[in-house]
């Protein structure tokens, strides 16, 4: 917890010292019964107590001061943070980034190319960006740069074949900003509700907490690989309706996170159809869309238009569907989560509303212009022939084939480990294993006011230095245990530490 | 307003055209009349409907479809971003980021120095970074990379003589996050109230809108120069009190948006004697601390910190008070806007408020990294003796006195037309003169369903191609008209064109 303690190593002037030592509790305008009850509600089990005590660790390791832990080093497998662990970002992404922060590099092109490496397509691409948004310290308009959310269109139009309009997508800092505005649009009572799938990742609950709207579950089904239950789904909604709630949107991660399951295009149009029928928003979360190693991406856009033409001329029932697809520079080969880029694009949303979002966005004033540019580049990158191509492509497929092989790895040690079954790794960068545990270590669990698979993890965490995250902080089916964990560390050494572990555990619970 | 149009000039599938110009409104999910009314309520004028005019004025100029326009360039001086108009980057803080974004550059220092100005401690300060947050691609912790909050304590500390600690400073994504983080703590519920400056930037308004909680008004007084008036604020206090408003903050802007004037120290003493005995937490907005041409700058850490001192041990009136301050890399001289970087620090936070707060920044994972190194520039610049600290010096020296210039042309000009009255220029970015309109206007004005100042705002864009943001948008006392422009904007052919603009207006009107 980041509590107030001494001030570093500094001498304190003696009235603050006794002031920051003082016994007797100051009496505040704010404490924790009296603030916003909906942030206390919230919960972001990514970033909480677990990921709050590695980050403890690891502080206490690079002192100097960890010989006594039983690991010598932290890894933060709680979180999608590649460039925290060993991937390197890609090298023409990096190269624009760096002309688009010091323009005067223009000047030295030969000099760049000939000593760094650097290509006359990234020349091209940081002039065409300059020229886009003048400087990267202006503030760009509140929906991003146009020349940027040009090339976004014109690559959901490459990706989908059907054409796609700059006014209506909108860049953002990372998809969960999006997710933020769109929700904050959507949700306007605390009868409001949003179907959710379980699991899920815990932005959407934390978000509707946060806006006092109520969550509608939907469960995944872990028997068919996590796939998309639609009778289930309908079923959710009618219950929900009946209690009379205001059913408003839906969303569908794809692929999933933590599940990395992939829907079928069936599927995806299942969820359409109902949400034609039902009148509800899609809330597409595709930031997972190149992070597939089964299957296909198959996007909602491209779902909606092909009903669409199905349908022939207007006056169908796909005509009302509103749908809100998200991308972000966080996730795919690309990792740059730091640059806080992403993008969504609206379709068949009333106008009226879309100025509404508009208005919300512009009070933040706009989305990081250096993570816009990284948008750019995710969407447009150096095509074969160009010169910064083939880097680019071999760059690209190591991060691809090294991702899966680490999946791979990891799901096999998964496999042999007693009481744990996980679905083969499908994409995204993330395994969910369940796993059952002794009815011994749930008493233990309970007994220290913590559920089982909490229990777990933070066991896990004070053995080895492994971070995961509880199934609990995704949802789960009750009765069920699980922690997502990314395999996005490298080696295979802490695959190790996890099954020495387990036994460990499973013996000591025997 | 963003609408859907046509797609560009994109040959459009017929199934999509016939839907795209449907006559027959499709039925959706959200309206105008459904959404989140909280959302609908915020007004945020900086980037409202004038703005948008201008935007749309700008991209007819750059399609070179102008040509009926009365004017030939668009002149932005509705928000202070200056990196738009002409104010270059600090070479210093765009040489540090171009390493960090491209950290194979870091290989080539000799090549550098020797043919693009790099100094040795642009390569040293990048490498401390790096050290600090790994890649700049990388989340860091939900509040920042340890280092850099570090040298931000380092840099309060020099400045108020008062250590810091650096657990206490949560780096954010331009100040606007960090008012949205901590308004979001306090506003428990409708009837929970804070103290906002009349005029004051509507960040405040709208994202008390958001929350659904009530604006507390107090007026500041244009008469001294737009000073801070404590009488008037403990009774707007007292009046809400016995409305039963549960009042728990008060926003000081300080120096002012948009008034440009620096609280005295006693002032700022005053504040805090209030906040003292009324338990109010104190929202110091000090972004504008280094645009200060007439008095200094006095921080509330500092004013905080003198008070407690003076009352000695612990147990004195001082120790409740809450004071969060921030600051931003989008002001000043760095101008940074595009970035999205600041802090805020919290001082006197009951720990486990501290600790939602942290829970909060975590939902949006973190700042924008690069942001965040900006900060680090911001409050650590090149030193006396250091190599790069003479052509900073001469950067930062002529963009001071280059904006010091603009302001007294301005505040000039503004002295010779009619019916205008305006401060002079004392600091911040701005000017807001007061403008008496015949009331021949001001009938004109309702006739269009306008504010009079909005009318006149609307009718100089149209004219002149200047954009700047009627007082209204601010908030000014009944009966009283204003408008906010910055002055960024480079030469002085533009003041012109507002002096022929007035004369012709009011003449028209007479």
């Amino acid at each position: 917890m980041p509590l107030a303690g001494p001030i570093g190593s500094l001498p304190l002037p003696s009235f603050l010292e006794k002031r920051l030592f003082s016994t007797t509790p100051p009496v505040r305008s704010l404490t924790i019964n009296n603030i916003n009850p909906h942030v206390k509600e919230a919960k972001y089990a990514v970033r909480g107590e677990l990921a709050i005590k590695s980050e403890q660790y690891k502080a206490q390791i690079a002192r100097g001061e960890g010989k006594d832990l039983p690991f010598d080093s932290v890894i933060a497998a709680n979180i999608g943070n590649p460039q925290q662990l060993d991937q390197k970002p890609l090298t023409f992404f990096r190269q624009v980034t760096s002309l688009l922060e010091n323009p005067a590099l223009l000047e030295c092109q030969d000099l760049l190319e000939q000593n760094a490496g650097y290509q006359s397509d990234v020349f091209e691409r940081a002039r065409r960006l300059l020229k886009d948004v003048k400087s990267v310290g202006a503030y760009s308009q509140s929906q991003g740069a146009p020349g940027i959310r040009q090339s976004v269109a014109d690559f959901i139009e490459r990706r989908d074949g059907y054409p796609a309009d700059k006014e209506l997508i909108y860049l953002c800092a990372g998809a969960s900003a999006g997710v933020n505005s769109l929700m904050n649009v959507i949700c306007a009572s605390p009868n409001t509700g949003v179907l959710v799938p379980i699991p899920q990742y815990p932005l959407y609950t934390a978000t509707l907490a946060l806006l006092n709207a109520k969550v509608v579950p939907y469960y995944l089904d872990e028997g068919t690989a996590w796939g998309t239950d639609l009778g289930g789904m309908r079923e959710a909604l009618a219950k929900a309706k009946k209690e009379g709630i205001d059913v408003r949107a839906v969303v569908v991660i794809n692929p999933g996170n933590p599940t990395g399951a992939s829907l079928k295009a069936e599927d995806i149009r299942g969820v359409l159809e109902m949400a034609a029928e039902e009148r509800l928003v899609v809330l597409a979360d595709e930031v997972y869309q190149t992070n597939v190693f089964e299957g296909e991406f198959f996007s909602f856009k491209k779902g909606l238009r092909d009903l669409q033409k199905s349908e022939g001329n207007a006056g169908g029932k796909y005509d009302n569907v509103e749908l809100a697809s998200l991308h972000s520079i966080s996730k795919g080969m690309v990792g740059e989560c730091g640059h806080r880029g992403g993008y969504y694009e609206m379709v068949g949303f009333d106008p009226e509303v879309v100025a509404q979002i508009y208005k919300f966005v512009s009070i933040m004033l706009c989305p990081p212009v250096i993570g816009q540019a990284l948008v750019d580049c995710m969407v447009a990158p150096p095509k074969t022939g160009e010169p910064s191509y083939p880097l680019y492509e071999k760059e690209y497929n190591h991060i691809f084939t090294s991702l899966r092989q680490r999946a791979n790895a990891l799901y096999t040690a998964f496999q042999k480990m007693e009481g744990v079954t996980c679905n083969s790794p499908a994409g995204s960068m993330y395994l969910f294993p369940s796993i059952h545990l002794p009815a011994k270590a749930i008493a233990k669990a309970k007994e220290e006011g913590r559920g089982a698979d909490e229990y777990y993890c933070l066991r896990l965490l004070e053995a080895t230095g492994i971070c995961i995250v509880p199934g609990s902080g995704f949802g789960q089916r009750e009765g069920t245990l699980h922690f997502r964990t990314t395999f996005l560390a490298p080696g295979t050494e802490w695959v190790g530490r996890i099954t020495e572990f387990h036994q460990k555990f499973m013996e000591e619970f025997r």
